[in-house]
């Protein structure tokens, strides 16, 4: 029997294989349709249309005009062009210098806003979040000055999957006259993604966090939004984002975006087989916690941190078994160390190491659930053990 | 008879199709090699060995270390790095503010050095070049100062196929004490790419410029090359170039790195075709020019002027006949005007606004080249007439 049918994968928050159906639609873009976008010729005019056939089909996901969709290269990317274009065009305007974001970014806005602050002077605030790692939008209304030009909040955390009030931190934003940024990478095929209920004026996407190829990205720039270009180049995606446009990526992310909000429409059985693992892991093992908010959380998501033990051990002890999953600790040469946003919740380390992190995705079943509630206990007694 | 049959593409320069090596080897990586790179488990494990074999080929064609090739999502990205990320990490350790350059450089260059000058105010100083787009060697070592941290000249030029003297540029910069970056985006399988004899520092491609997918593009970083990522994030491609890697993609560049240099040293016969797309554009359009060097191009490039006709329509009229081409004419609104390559080469606007360029490829034969030969007197003519 193949070992790899064996094999259970827990992290679709780390990344998804391609949908088969992403896969046939990109097909025909690497040599029937193979022209430069850009080219005024017909192979050129073909490859325009497919990546406007694209933009459309994302238009209608978003709730947004085509002229407010910029391709880019990952989710990482389009993060960056938000937060330095947004600076940026700030500064060069004279606009103010403050930009309030949150301790719990994904690295591609927390790391983007050290360097904003260390290497080019802008005044970086994080604002507090809650035991769940939720932000309260009044301390949102607090913090803003006049010169805050932006608020960045992650819209559902990565690492503990919780989701924040984005609406009402944008409206907030909004009637103060900051724009509002969210890193929307882990929100596709499980929450609504139409901008304008949402408030926001820039908004992160990754095609490979929901079943499209990697190396294809997507920011939503509201309409005049003023943002100066991170990279430099051409002109294409409107000045935006230069550099030949990926047309096949493109249409991948279009169909997988597509694909995922069709199956979050129709409802995903996820959620109960995420309770059932949750429910399951709290009561098998011993000193266990929930980490992220227990309702406001993605439905496929699943965090965890076990009391004095260390994440990465977890991690490759149910990799032996045939699981993949992942821990959110940073494992740093010498003492492991809680991660930064276990340690916004408040966390004392002896907890805040041995985070564990289960996302579930389309291959799920109640079998690798299963499979999972038979092990966990038992690779953590053993740990336990040997520490 | 389809109609696609009769299509001739001539503009291998701007894109090339997907070589079908190259999609097959993408092939295993968008679902049964799925993970992400970075993940511990067994499917990142799988990921990460895929791209280590892809970083042991291109090392094994560039002749460098493993831990210098960062892959990116575009040569674009590629300039963009090496630009952003010399002069940033040079001001950080206050070694100079001083960046020379030329002026025929791709916009990836170019408007990058453009923003680094008026918005984080480098000194950019570029080169004169002589009437057929060579920069002079001696101009380098008579431009450079103590407080000159990064030289940049493109190996060469995607509008007139001219092939600088980088190796002695790159001597005279590492003598100095300079960076020098290239920006080599059309030189596979048409030049050599060992970057030791180069003498380069850093060095960009693209791999949908020689038979590779649209949205990877590499840049190499010698060793000790001080660099400040300019897109920021987690800690891929050693900190320099962060965002979930594109493993096809990666392996797919890689593939077509290979194979562009297996068939460049097998020798191409596309210089002789190439030749004669020359002279019989020269002998049969009166009042014509060819841009560019004369014998120092690519081996594929053809690049021509000619006199009183506006580029753009003669790229729609070869494009009524069925034929590809482009025009470096940077066609603004109202009245066309010579691109700043063009400018650069002295040539008035009578001849500089009539640009064409004839790029041949892999599809090329001497029909295509016969059928370019047959239309393109008339369609000058014409234009001169309509004139």
């Amino acid at each position: 029997m193949n070992v790899r049918e064996h094999r259970i994968y827990l992290d679709h928050s780390a990344t998804t294989p391609v949908d088969p159906r992403v896969v046939k639609a990109m097909r025909p873009y690497w040599r029937a349709t193979f022209g430069n976008s850009e080219s005024s010729h017909a192979f050129g005019r073909e490859a325009a249309n497919a990546l406007e056939r694209a933009r459309q089909t994302v238009a209608t996901v978003l709730g947004c005009r085509l002229s407010e969709i910029v391709f880019t290269g990952s989710g990482t990317e389009s993060d960056n062009l938000a937060l330095r274009g947004a600076a940026w065009a700030a500064r060069q305007t004279g606009r103010g210098n403050h930009i309030l974001s949150t301790p719990i970014e994904h690295h591609a806005v927390g790391h983007t806003l050290n360097q904003l602050r260390d290497l080019f002077g802008f005044d970086v605030e994080l604002l507090p979040v809650d035991q769940y790692g939720l932000v309260d939008p009044d301390d949102v209304a607090a913090a803003l000055r006049p010169e805050t030009v932006l608020v960045s909040v992650i819209l559902a955390n990565n690492e503990i999957g919780t989701i924040q009030p984005a609406a009402e931190i944008g409206q907030i934003c909004r009637s103060h006259g900051a724009l509002f940024q969210t890193d929307a990478v882990q929100a596709p095929g499980r929450l609504a993604l139409k901008t304008e209920p949402l408030n926001v004026d820039l908004l992160a996407l990754s095609a490979h966090k929901f079943y499209g190829p990697k190396g294809v990205g997507l920011l939503y720039v509201r309409r005049d939004t003023p943002l100066v270009p991170a990279i430099t180049g051409g002109h294409h995606e409107r000045g935006r984002r230069p550099g030949t446009v990926n047309v096949a990526g493109a249409i991948g992310l279009a169909t997988a975006l597509r694909l995922a909000e069709e199956a979050r429409r129709k409802g995903s059985e996820l959620r109960s087989l995420r309770d059932r693992l949750i429910e399951g892991v709290l009561q098998n093992v011993p000193h266990s916690r929930l980490t992220g908010h227990p309702e406001l959380r993605l439905a496929h998501h699943a965090s965890f941190v076990f009391f004095g033990v260390e994440g990465e051990s977890i991690v490759q002890a149910l990799d032996m078994e045939g699981i993949a999953a992942s821990s959110g600790a940073a494992c740093a040469e010498g003492e492991p160390e809680p991660s930064p946003v276990l340690k916004a919740l408040g966390l004392e380390p002896s907890w805040g190491i041995g985070s564990l992190r289960l996302t579930l995705g389309r291959s799920s079943d109640q079998t690798d659930v299963d499979r999972l509630l038979h092990v966990l206990p038992g690779i953590i007694s053993r740990l336990r053990d040997r520490g």
